[in-house]
């Protein structure tokens, strides 16, 4: 049974338990809103680690994706960026690899990860069409669901399946005058296979198909975004909500036959948009888990587009959206390295810690509780601990002259703390 | 004349058409809104430079923090942060040196500065008494007035004046049982003055004579928040809004007085708080410019405050903040080093450049455009170029493998806008 049929059928499972004292919530009431498909629990039946829950009520969780390119692989370093990760905080990866030996990177990620690992399989499926010198459009069905088999046997714990990519999707996107068309890369090959084959997109013709796989290894589905605007002049146009309308088809479909899924979501969005936006995915997919990709309301922020998406990430958590997926400074540029994996992961940190704040979440709550009352009491000590990224904080904290000081350089004398402390702690204003 | 007296008395100055033409718009509506008090033109009339305006219908422009302090001093250090913060693209600069010799410090600046250069100067005050061995609260007002006459003698175009740390503030601040008090260097050493003296805030209870030296050198008052909050738990208490209340009252007498004004806001702000604050103060202070530090929407980000600021400062600016004070990755730990500033500079950029597509402000809109045409194009020189940060997206850009090739490392040949391109070329669905 996947937990989604756990759940519908009353059973707490040992996962559910494990999610709901890491989020110090009642079992049974995550049991519920898993049932009702508004959480999930991405864990394939194959893979060990310790599973995190994605959803309403739940902290925000954050994506960092790794991977190989052609021109750039080397699994070690790809596990490394796993660890880098990881240990700032990343609750999922994904391996989007489509470079070198992808079996056994896949392979080598999903054994070393103490995290979900998701992937996109478009992405194997037509690097190896690539690899044997066919074009893209030549992969057949049967190649695409094979490979998708082959992943949830491998153990991968939720897959990117871009099913709104369709022959109707595709006619409203021509209509729609984009500034930049599609700028998803498993959409875009989808969209050519569709158009070279005159054939509808196997991932929602045969959706049932791709429900019996993913039920069989419990694989969460988290439907991508093919059509998601590339551009801030994109955002929210018919094309992307015609695909949207399809995914809360295709979501409610999944739940009926007892598969967790999500949701993907945009992209290049302008800040007036983005809480509507969250709205809108929550009305349309029957609160369905929303995974967004940033989202970023500027598109010239390129070389720090980490700082973008935490400013649309910290809007969209703000208004529901319940998984972050991060974005590098290299974003827009090139594939990320281990630096840029690492400040993406903060920078997609900070942003859902913000949203949580608004969630209501009382560990975020307590977290800033801790780190303010430790501020005022100058004890260094503790605010490095309790900063979101201790090991930068003790760096910066470490190249201040005043650093045996209780006080800062920044301040120094003037510390404002003291000085107030100083004019309050003999006399009082109403003697 | 100041600038709001030529605007009131109907006549459109240098400074005016100088900034209308920057900001493309007419100087007739400029004028207009300096006379409304909704815009300042911060230029002191004894500084040479290229002034820029802050407040409605205009570019949100930032302010870059510099200076020294007792335990780290060194000007040529503090030039090279400016160059920096204005080649990051910084509006203004802010001299908050408290050590080594600050006239020839505040000289060099104001010297060196192609943009408008603003102070604190209580800091500068109070450190001098510091320096002769008497205590804080030892200053008298005529050393404060003096302090500030001989800054505007100097050039200086906007100062800080805490002039809402009343009496009656500050007992209402008693009564709030604040996480953090007063977080606010300039406002706590008043605070500690006007408790240790009993006696009335000297920029509060002589207030006239503050506008008189302001508009005889034309020096923007820039209404310090002294009690602005320190922790997301003391925002919009009663202790900060008793003191907005006061700058509002002040602000008026500062335009019935000819002297153009903004007020400062804070501070660490919940992320469901800042569009209401910022609505507040317009309301409030006749929509006098607002001047935002920040704001930080969590207490916990040190080490990345930079990524805070800019959250908060995006919605801050997107709600009507007119100015972003920086804040640096150093913030809360030491004082910045030229990193730092640059940094700091970038992400507020970044905010202020996301509020301004809110705004609607075209200039802005165009660079998106710019750059989204250039990116379906894969012109990567036209995105350099158009990126908020060229150098570092060049640097980017560089280390990737496939930089002499038309996609990047990140796709590679699954390059979706190729890919979208190919599929679209030579055939449509509905043929």
């Amino acid at each position: 049974m996947t937990q989604l049929e756990s759940a519908i059928s009353g059973r707490i499972t040992d996962e559910m338990k494990i999610v709901a004292e890491s989020e110090n919530i009642d079992p049974k009431r995550l049991k519920e809103e898993i049932a009702a498909g508004r959480v999930v629990i991405p864990k394939n039946i194959g893979h060990a680690f310790t599973p995190k829950g994605v959803g309403k009520g739940l902290c925000t969780k954050i994506n960092a994706n790794i991977g190989t390119s052609p021109s750039h692989c080397d699994i070690d370093e790809e596990l490394n960026k796993l660890d880098v990760a990881v240990s700032a905080g990343a609750d999922a990866v994904m391996d989007l690899s489509t470079g070198g030996d992808l079996d056994r990177t896949l392979a080598a990620i999903l054994d070393h990860s103490p995290v979900m690992i998701g992937t996109v399989p478009i992405y194997k499926a037509m690097s190896r069409v690539l690899c044997a010198n066919r074009k893209c459009p030549e992969m057949t069905e049967a190649e695409l669901f094979s490979e998708i088999e082959s992943q949830g046997k491998a153990g991968v714990d939720f897959i990117t399946v871009h099913c709104g990519i369709t022959r109707h999707s595709m006619k409203i996107l021509e209509s729609c005058d984009r500034m930049m068309g599609m700028v998803s890369r498993g959409g875009s090959l989808l969209a050519e296979w569709i158009v070279e084959n005159d054939q509808e997109n196997p991932l929602y013709e045969k959706f049932d198909r791709l429900l019996e796989i993913a039920r069989a290894y419990d694989m969460t589905l988290s439907l991508g975004d093919g059509l998601r605007p590339g551009s801030i002049f994109d955002a929210q146009d018919r094309a992307q909500v015609t695909e949207l309308v399809i995914l809360g088809e295709l979501a409610a479909r999944s739940r009926a036959a007892g598969v967790q899924v999500m949701i993907e979501g945009p992209g290049h969005v302008p800040l007036g948009r983005i809480a509507g936006d969250m709205k809108l995915q929550q009305r349309i997919c029957g609160q369905a888990p929303y995974y967004v990709l940033g989202p970023l309301p500027t598109d010239i922020g390129a070389g720090h587009d980490h700082i973008t998406g935490a400013i649309g990430g910290a809007i969209a958590a703000a208004n529901g959206a319940d998984f972050l997926c991060y974005v590098t400074p290299a974003e827009h540029l090139s594939l990320p390295d281990v630096n840029d994996v690492r400040e993406g992961v903060i920078a997609s940190k900070i942003a859902a810690h913000i949203g949580d704040l608004e969630k209501g979440i009382a560990s975020a709550w307590k977290q800033d509780r801790k780190m303010s009352q430790a501020r005022k009491r100058l004890d260094w000590k503790t605010m490095i601990e309790t900063a979101i990224d201790s090991e930068k904080a003790l760096r910066m904290r470490d190249k201040s002259e005043d650093k045996d000081r209780d006080v800062c350089t920044m301040c120094g004398d003037f510390c404002a703390i003291k000085t107030y402390e100083r004019a309050t702690s003999h006399t009082k204003l109403d003697k």
